[in-house]
Formats: C-alpha cells, sequence, structure tokens
C-alpha cells in the first residue's frame, strides 16, 4: 500500500528526471547545431540565467556569426571555416571563425569574444567613447565584455568588402550600480562605386533602424560617415552604413532589441551583393586598384580604429582575433593618382564626400 | 694717364666681377650635380650661412639623399628614380626619391625635409622623446626640422629591407634660447637570417660610433632592439642596427660629427649586402614569408613609429613622403605559425630575443 505509493512515485520522480535529462540534451544537440562552437559562457549555465541580458546577448552574438558564416561558406564551396575556441586567461574567451583564400573570398573572419575581469578606472574611461568617468573600489572595476565582428574581404574586386561588430558591455562601479551600453554598426568598403548596391545596403540597415525610431537611421548613418574617415587621406574608408556607441537609452531591453533588428539585417544587407557580382569578369587593372584600397583599409585600421586600439592595448587580448581583420593582401604605390573621370575617380569622390543613399 | 688710370681699375674690377660670377655659377652647378634637386633653402642662403650647423646639416643630408640613390640606381639599372620637390605652406618643404616596381628593389624611397614654422608647446613636448617641456611666447615657439630618411624594401627575399633616418631640431623658446638636437639610426630587417650581413651591417655601424666614444654603439644598438619593438607581436621589427633620440651633447660640433659618420655608414653597411644576394634564387615559399614579414613591418610603422604619428598629426605634411615607407605589397594570415627549426622559425627566434652581433 504504503510502500507501493512511494515506489511508484519514485518510479515517476526519477522518469521525469531523466526525461528532463533527456530534454537537456536534446536542446543541447540543437543548440551545438546552432552554433559553430559551445558558447564561451556554457549552455547550462546561459539556460540557468536565460532571462538575463547578457546570455540573450551571448545567445544574439553566436547566431549571428554562425547565420553569416553559413551564408558565405555556401558562396564558397571549396573552402571552409576554421573555427578556434579560444581562452582568456583573464576571464572568458572566445570563438574565432576564418575562411582565408577560398575562390570567392580572400579572407572572411567572424569573431565572438565574451571577456570579463576587472579593468583600471583610466581603462574603463577609454572604453566609452564619450570618456564618461566611473567610480571604483580598490581602483578596481568589475567588467563584461561581449560583441560579435567580422570583416569580410572577397577576391573579386566587383563585390565590396563588408564590416560589422556589435557588442555589449557593463561595468559594475564601487556602489555596486552597473553601467551598460551597447555598440555597432555594419558598413561597406567597395573598391568601385555600384550604384544599385549601395542602395540596397543602406536601405536594408534604414528599414531594420525604421522599426524602432525614424531618427536612428540618419544619426547612425552620419556617425559611420564620421567614423570612418581616414583623416590624412581626407577619404572615408568606404560608403559607410550605420554606426552608433555608448547606447544606452531609452531602455536596456528597446537597445538589445534595436540592436538584434541590426544583427539580424548583416546577411540580407550583404549577401545579395555578393551572389550578384561574385562571377563578375575583372582586369589586372582593377585587381591593383582594389589592392590598392585595401591598403587604405589598413590604414584606418591600425591608425584610427578604436575597437583595433583598444584590442591591442587590451592585457590577453586574441592578437590574431584582433588582426584578422586586415585583408590577406595589400598594396602601397607612392603617388597613385587615378585619372579624371575614371570609375576610380568615381569611387573616391564618394569617399571624399559621402552621399545620401536613402531618403 | 689719370683716365686711362681709372679706365683700366674699372676694366680689372669688372672682369674680377666677372669672375667670381662666373665661379659662382661653377659651384651652382657641381651642387646640383652633387644632389637629386636644388636644396630646400637654395643655394646662396646655403653659401651665405655656410659657418651655421643648420646650412652644413641640409648639406649633409641632400649628400646623404644622393649618394644613397646614386648607389641604388647603379644596382637597378632598368629603373629609375622619380624625384619630387616639393614646399609646405607653412613654410620649407622637401625632395622625396623613389624608385618603385625595379629589377631588383620593389620600393625604395629617401626623402630630404626642412620645414619651419610655429610649434605649439604640446607639439614641441612631443617632438622630444623624453618630453621635455619648453617655454614659448604667446603660446608659439619657432622650430626648424630637417632630416634624410629611408627605406628600401627590396624584390628577392633574401635581400633585407633596411631603414635609416638622420635628423635635427631647433625650438626658440621666449628668452630666445635655442634648444637643439639630433636624432638618427640605421636598421636592417631581414625576411632570413644571415649572419654574415648581421655582422657586416652592426660592425660598419659600429665602426662609425666608435670613432666618437667606445660606449656609444652598445648603447644606440640596445636603444634601436627597443626601440623597433611590436609589443602586440612580442618581436622587434628586424635584427637592429643602432637608433638614438634627443642627442644635445657634448657640443653641436660633437655631435654633428657623429651624426656625419653614421650617414657616411649607410652605402657601405647597406651596399654590400645587397650586391650580395640580389641575385639570389628563391621559392614561392620564401617570397611569402616575406610578403607576412612585410605585414609586420606595416604594424609597427602605423602602429608604433613616432616618426610617421607625428608626420601625419603635423599640420601641412606631405602624406606621400611619410607613407612611401610603406612597403609595394604586403600580407596578413591568420594564424601563420612557421614550423619548429625552420629558416623562418630562426629568424623570429632572433626577433624575439635580440642577440649581439658584434664585441
Amino acid at each position: 500500500g504504503a510502500l507501493g505509493g512511494l515506489g511508484l512515485a519514485l518510479g515517476l520522480w526519477r522518469r521525469q528526471v531523466a526525461l528532463a535529462a533527456a530534454r537537456e540534451d536534446e536542446e543541447e544537440k540543437e543548440l551545438r547545431q546552432r552554433f559553430m562552437a559551445p558558447p564561451v559562457s556554457g549552455l547550462r549555465e546561459l539556460r540557468r540565467r536565460r532571462r538575463e541580458l547578457r546570455s540573450r546577448m551571448e545567445l544574439l552574438i553566436m547566431e549571428t556569426q554562425a547565420e553569416m558564416c553559413r551564408a558565405l561558406a555556401a558562396l564558397d564551396p571549396g573552402a571552409s571555416f576554421v573555427v578556434d575556441s579560444w581562452e582568456r586567461k583573464e576571464g572568458g574567451g572566445g570563438i574565432s571563425c576564418v575562411l582565408q583564400d577560398g575562390e570567392v573570398f580572400e579572407k572572411a573572419g567572424v569573431n565572438v569574444s565574451v571577456v570579463s575581469g576587472l579593468l583600471s578606472e583610466e581603462a574603463a574611461r577609454q572604453m566609452r567613447s564619450r570618456g564618461k568617468s566611473l567610480k571604483a573600489k580598490d581602483g578596481k572595476l568589475p567588467f563584461c565584455a561581449m560583441g560579435v565582428s567580422s570583416v569580410i574581404h572577397p577576391k573579386n574586386p566587383h563585390v565590396p568588402t563588408m564590416h560589422f561588430n556589435y557588442r555589449y558591455f557593463e561595468i559594475e562601479e564601487a556602489d555596486g550600480t552597473i553601467q551598460w551600453w551597447f555598440g555597432g554598426g555594419t558598413d561597406l568598403t567597395p573598391t568601385y562605386l555600384n550604384e544599385e548596391d549601395a542602395v540596397h545596403f543602406h536601405k536594408t540597415l534604414k528599414e531594420a533602424c525604421d522599426k524602432h525610431d525614424l531618427k536612428l537611421y540618419p544619426k547612425y548613418k552620419k556617425w559611420c560617415d564620421d567614423y570612418f574617415y581616414i583623416k590624412h587621406r581626407g577619404e572615408r574608408r568606404g560608403i559607410g552604413g550605420i554606426f552608433f556607441d555608448d547606447l544606452d537609452s531609452p531602455s536596456k531591453e528597446e537597445v538589445f532589441q534595436f540592436v538584434k533588428s541590426c544583427a539580424k539585417a548583416v546577411v540580407p544587407c550583404y549577401i545579395p551583393i555578393v551572389k550578384k557580382h561574385c562571377h563578375d569578369s575583372f582586369t589586372p587593372e582593377e585587381k591593383l586598384w582594389q589592392q590598392l584600397r585595401r591598403g587604405r583599409y589598413v590604414e584606418f585600421n591600425l591608425l584610427y580604429d578604436r575597437g583595433t586600439k583598444f584590442g591591442l592595448l587590451t592585457p590577453g587580448s586574441r592578437i590574431e582575433s584582433i588582426l584578422m581583420s586586415l585583408p590577406l593582401t595589400a598594396r602601397w604605390e607612392y603617388m597613385h593618382n587615378p585619372p579624371e573621370s575614371s570609375k576610380e575617380a568615381e569611387i573616391l569622390e564618394v569617399l571624399r564626400n559621402p552621399k545620401d543613399w536613402v531618403h
């Protein structure tokens, strides 16, 4: 009677535990298939704190990485991504996916990093573009930074280079207040101007922004043109896109939803352009101009990019993941000036005087 | 009688004036032939103040430029130097000599600049590596800066890249005091290690230093190893040479004589190495390793080099003359690690742990 009832209850309980474990295994399997590698924070941990923004953001950057890598790999069937999971001694780690010297892509890197630890007040101040100062306990600030970043350098000079980066920061001040903010952007660097592509790219980004606030696209389009400025050349790195930093309003949830829309726009704004041009024929002269523009890309990234500088200065940062943004090959010619009215002069004009691509 | 005597005297005087003018023309012709282009300050002006150190230094850098260009051109008969004389709106100018895509040299640039004008206190402080502060009248400091700088990137991976730079600064403080100092150095960046070449290069520089003070070579050899450090890679740009900055003792004359010895050593320390190896055979793999090392060269120059940074930030500076130090082509591969005990690993070892080449 009583013992039988207890036995039955125990049996039922055991079955439920077994079912839950099987369900967890299934979920784990599914998540593993969805991503390029197991997430830095671990699936169990992410599931445990599934309602926290940190966890939702980590899943979003992992998803974005996988979506991008799959879309790229589908266009370059002979090549495949090398997937490196790495740990940071000081806390956290990342997953770097790189496809090198393929048929379509010269170098395509998609990197996720999720790092945490302690920052000095100076380092924390430098992390925010507005340089807001933060109060530390014992001079150290616990922080957590995560993001997905990617640079795609195609081989064909008629396929533009693309870059995107979406990131989230949390810093804990002495009184326990959590400072948080998002940053990110997506921008295009063509070797030659194709107006239709420029419009498609910007329109896709504008639609992602407009769902949240009509003011966002014009503001972040301008920020992008201002940020990717190669001062000593008087030209921009590319034809822009969107860029924002220090974003901490109206609310964490609303900013996250906006960042999610931007991240989901990465594949549709770029992949159709690659498909359209990856089999275009090109001349050796066009390839040479691409190589010279690659040189300018390197100049921007090493001289001006805040992310690269911050990365290289951060103790324990993974150099190879930061510098995978550099092209496989680049070229610098002394006093190279394309002739007037050439296709090369046409793109330079747009790099010197940014245009509005959508209204 | 008297009129005849006056006529004779006038005739003699006229003849002397004509002779002096002819002599000046001859000197001018000779100087023009000695240099790649007329000096920035003008020959007449340099002759007028021939005893001033500024004039002697300008002649030295002009001579050094011409010696180097002639020595290089003799080794690459098919190619020739483009000579650009340029003016700086804010004061002064320069002469850039560039040989590009020759048989022997991928890119060889030898640049002279002689600039003057007014500096802000902050800019003046940044010019000195020790960051010594200077007192300005109305916040502005009259300055004069001149130098010769050169980077030679050969095509053959068995011929090393070479760089040298010798410069002189004068800044006038509010009370009329002239702060002056010299800086400079010569260093070698091989793709593969050749011990004999390394010893020849360092020995030639040591001999130039030893004529002045036996302490100089060891001190400036170490300074060179410390300066050309690519921090994020944990390796040096090359196998060093000599480097010094802020040199203002024991006396202007003695420092000038030392700098002159260094400048005169540029051709003998490098040209024999080019001659020895410019017809060496090489494999595509060796060429590839050279391209990867060129990438590191770009990283150092854009991320760490004080001269490049200072140049790009100086208003009115000539970008093409500053960035002519960059190689024609460079390459970045994700996670490139040469196998143990390879020739590539051999040079990396020396770049990580500098050696003493002469005792």
